[in-house]
């Protein structure tokens, strides 16, 4: 678009506000506290409702896939591979009220732009909503988007179940308008020959761009992960007073020891310039057990490692083994790590950066490249060979929590870019 | 003793092992895992029925005193101070037979062997059941010995409540036959002056007595302990994967340096000689807002620190401070340790060991002396005054937990000793 662009028609952000509003007053938390929108459950259909009306409203096309996945089309000028802009509508539980929707209702506001401009964009506009992308719900990682390209493996259907309420990932999605049966048999919604380019916006959800003053990311690329939520570390209960040091099998002390040792290997790590974070996010003693009094005898905690580098996931993963042979040989306990889940870094590309700094130039904004720390189901589109990239929105107390504080001038800031994006994307054909 | 050494009857260990098979039977937690003999509750309440019942078939006289502790007393020779043995008859929920109760059976023992042989002890023998020695009930420590002295604070009495059904321990105390007004104004069952010495038979809850291959240890003094049961590390909850790790303020990075630090100070202390236990039994990430991808706001967790050594818990508890000031700043985490309990350090009157030592020369045992580190009601004893001993039961597998193995042999060698104590105890105000 360099030289000749076109100017892009003004997002509809006001449409975007009043859509958060009634997001927030339909899904918040039954506790009060929060907002609620259950993979597959009553929150995430009240939103998939609300955009489907919505695009419905503004002449736009929609369809579903067998994962339940909401596509909302503009037309464009040409025919042929389109510009999709998506993100996902559930939440986690008591959660923001941000965290996936802003990305819709970007796609969404920079559509409404068009159609109350009177234009069409050069290529089709495809908003989409994506199910199920927390993993609190069922846990695995980027469900609805893998299953848009058909890759949901038949037994996640019926193994995974959803926290709370233990419902399997079939039935839910079969309850939610979907066809469980046609996603075992490979079914896509979605081929990624048909996707010119990918786009999700989506809040940060650290503080980077706080912390730099800066209003929009681009990234650069999204951490992979392995995680291991369910790990239990076994020992021995004991009297606090009456066992002297060496007969301990002391699960706090040997989880303590292994929390120090990842820290290490993090330390040292990132001094070598590697990308990392390591996270015991999860720990307990057992509730019926333990007691101030008493050694503890098991411990259950929760391990989530995340790299921009394969190479990395695979060094921590042996810095993980070796640490837990040692303390398992220097404490008596032993460590059961359980199921384990990762997922796979993916590169943003470098074409669509690019062409997102271009964008950027063009609506008045200081473009920032940035690693993306949290997963998203951009990765999955990255993965599959689509041209993907990120547009992060600046985001106050992180998400994940009631809490979550991007501001409308920050997310209009993001729309502005996308409109432009969209309304200079050339044939990537051509 | 020396010289002209009396023979003592042989105890009933009949007696206490069927009074142990019925109280298991009788006892076991509704799961059937363990015994639980809540104190002032069912349990404990099935247990002192027991001992009544047994002490009045003995000919013994019972009485009861305002906190409902029991007294039966088998008379001497002579009248005067008594020889006191005693222990408590409650126990952890769904913990072993023999904590507490091998004492109190081995003090009915000593005095069924006396009448089975027709005999009187020179010293008035009282075997007491303490009340409410466990306090995972209620939050204190050795609260029906402090009562029997007069010693309990009036506001426990409204201020302490039992876990699990939150009663208050007055109320409780009334429930089970006490008199929670009296205790409030102060009054004593027991006066130091009244006992010539106390002794509390106990098993031994660490695994010292079976690494030595010995049955019995007497106690040359008993830990004391400074407790924080409900402290609390606050910082603040954020992604795991996109929180840089200088912006963290990670809970559980801080409990684990913080178990680090007191590791390092245990050993350190260790090393020079000085007597310490530090455990922490506890620990939980909050339920309802932890995840694993998500960095811990919020940790729990209890801290229990043990000495023979006043001034060791008092190095302790500086070292602990300053260990979390450190964890405070590096961390930008804030630390509520909540409220302190604690008991002080006893010793062991050097002329009961002796006694204790002469008895089992006499009784054919090997003596064995060691410091006790879990806290016993004998700590109150020989805070009062009272000369005051232990002996202590080689056991398995700890206290605390249904799983508790001392043997009737062992049982046996004590009541041995104990029997010999008490049929050549010379009148202390000779």
């Amino acid at each position: 678009m360099t030289g000749r662009a076109l100017s892009a028609p003004a997002p509809d952000t006001a449409l975007a506000a009043r859509l958060f509003d009634e997001l927030a007053a339909r899904t918040t938390d039954p506790s009060g506290e929060g907002i609620t929108r259950a993979a597959y459950g009553e929150g995430e259909a009240i939103a998939h409702d609300i955009l489907r009306r919505e695009a419905l409203a503004l002449g736009m096309q929609v369809r579903t896939d067998a994962a339940a996945n909401l596509y909302a089309t503009l037309r464009g000028e040409r025919s042929g591979p389109a510009v999709f802009v998506g993100s996902h509508l559930d939440s986690v539980p008591k959660g923001g009220n941000f965290d996936g929707a802003a990305g819709v209702l970007m796609g969404l506001s920079v559509a409404a732009g068009f159609v109350r401009a009177g234009r069409r964009p050069p290529l089709d506009l495809i908003v989409m909503a994506i199910r199920a992308e927390e993993s609190t719900w069922f846990p695995a990682s980027y469900i609805g988007s893998r299953a848009a390209f058909g890759r949901l493996a038949a037994d996640e259907l019926s193994s995974l179940r959803r926290a709370g309420d233990g419902v399997a990932l079939g039935q839910a999605i079969d309850a939610a308008g979907g066809d469980a049966q046609a996603l075992a048999a490979g079914a896509a919604g979605l081929s990624p020959e048909a996707i010119a380019l990918f786009i999700e916006p989506h809040i940060e959800q650290g503080p980077v761009l706080l912390e730099a003053g800066a209003s929009l990311g681009f990234a650069t690329g999204i951490r992979g992960s392995f995680r291991y939520r369910n790990a239990v570390c076994h020992g021995e209960y004991a009297h606090s007073g009456a066992t002297p040091r060496a007969y301990r099998r002391d699960c706090v002390r040997a989880f303590a020891l292994l929390v120090h040792a990842m820290e290490a290997a993090w330390t040292r790590r990132e001094r070598s310039g590697e990308d990392l974070t390591v996270t015991f996010g999860q720990v307990t003693t057992d509730a019926a057990e333990a007691a101030f009094s008493k050694i503890a005898g098991k411990v259950s905690f929760s391990i989530d490692v995340r790299s921009a580098d394969s190479g990395t996931l695979e060094a921590v993963e042996a810095d993980l083994a070796l640490a837990i042979a040692e303390i398992e040989a220097s404490q008596g306990v032993r460590f059961d790590l359980g199921p384990r889940t990762a997922s796979k870094p993916a590169r943003m590309a470098p074409e669509v950066v690019f062409s997102l700094g271009e964008a950027a130039r063009h609506a008045g904004v200081a473009p920032r490249e940035m690693a993306c720390g949290a997963g998203h189901d951009a990765a999955v589109f990255a993965q599959m060979g689509v041209p993907t990239g990120m547009i992060l929105l600046r985001n106050a107390n992180g998400s994940h929590n009631p809490s979550e504080a991007m501001t409308m001038e920050d997310f209009a800031a993001g729309a502005a870019v996308l409109a432009a994006l969209v309304a200079n994307r050339p044939d990537p054909h051509r």
